[in-house]
């Protein structure tokens, strides 16, 4: 079964998939009508042609510049750096940031050998440049992880000089979250930032 | 980004693939090379013009017949039935049936109104009158559950008068298993089936 052994091999290299997802998804594709795959073989097309970086901030774009950047109703005086163009999905389904995005593609990772050389970090100091002193405020929305904070706090002294008002997201406890199971570092500064109601 | 919602949607029908994991391999998919990508659509093209059912046992086959049913050392006086071909991979994985094998293509389940019309039914009587009384033994490894059971019983009383021997696999405590987390009628059948050591 060489076909079915060769596309089992590829969906392995799917994220999260294992020998047996691998398995399934094969024979969903023996299953599923011919003219469906033919759609799914022209979507897989679609997105190797069409999505690239966003010239602006690098978020992934069809086209040069991506929907965000594109929207002139936002507000480009305040850009929101996130590591990956996940994390901007996601802020844009909380619906309450209207700024601009500059995704660094990375973080800094010294356990991992990883620093500053691959992330947009030259592209965003350019940015923030051309912008002529429009850029008001920088809000860092790395990862609260070793690597976000490692990453946040090179950021915040390359570009201290470079923007007066650099910012870093909340830390407490998310909503749905279980005080009682909460680490400990969450829970102070889920009290030292608390606000008045 | 309609590209991006489109592969999204299509990886959405993946079996047991929820949004989060969709949006995922979307993202793999624009990471990934375009070269490594045109291999998965040729992998899934060639899964759908060369994978068929096998017209003596139908289970999956490249060409007119599968595997095993190619293999001349394959003892043809035996056959197993069981419901999908996932079924034959799993039990030639444990190497211990030198026989042939018949896909059902399903099970019979009154609860959802299943009946034997879908079945491979009347090909497996048509194969054992082919046979000309070769045919010895049937084992039924249809799944141990309702369905399962439900299908062994009407297969039993269907074939009774065309083979001779019809054996259903053994019920017992799967290796690995805890007899202290074992449901009583898998014990029962442990025990009333026990062998001399």
């Amino acid at each position: 079964m060489k076909a079915l052994e060769k596309i089992i091999t590829h969906f392995r290299r799917f994220p999260g998939v294992g020998p047996k997802q691998a398995e399934r998804f094969a024979l969903y594709v023996i299953k599923t009508p011919g003219s469906q795959i033919e759609e799914l073989v022209e979507a897989l097309r679609a997105v190797k042609s069409s999505v690239a970086y966003c010239r602006e901030c690098y978020n992934y774009a069809e086209g040069d510049t991506c929907s965000v950047c594109e929207d002139h109703s936002r507000d480009r005086s305040v850009i929101c750096v996130v590591s990956q163009p996940q994390d901007v999905a996601a802020i844009e389904k909380a619906k309450t940031f209207n700024g601009v995005y500059h995704v660094l593609h990375g973080v800094i990772s010294p356990m991992d050998g990883v620093n500053s050389t691959g992330l947009k970090l030259k592209e965003l100091i350019e940015r923030i440049h051309k912008a002529d002193g429009a850029v008001a405020e920088l809000i860092i929305a790395t990862n609260p992880d070793t690597e976000g904070e490692t990453t946040a706090i090179y950021l915040t002294r390359l570009l201290k000089d470079h923007v007066t008002g650099i910012t870093r997201i909340a830390y407490g406890v998310p909503l749905g979250g279980d005080i009682d199971y909460m680490d400990e570092v969450t829970l102070g500064y889920a009290l030292k930032g608390r606000t008045k109601v």
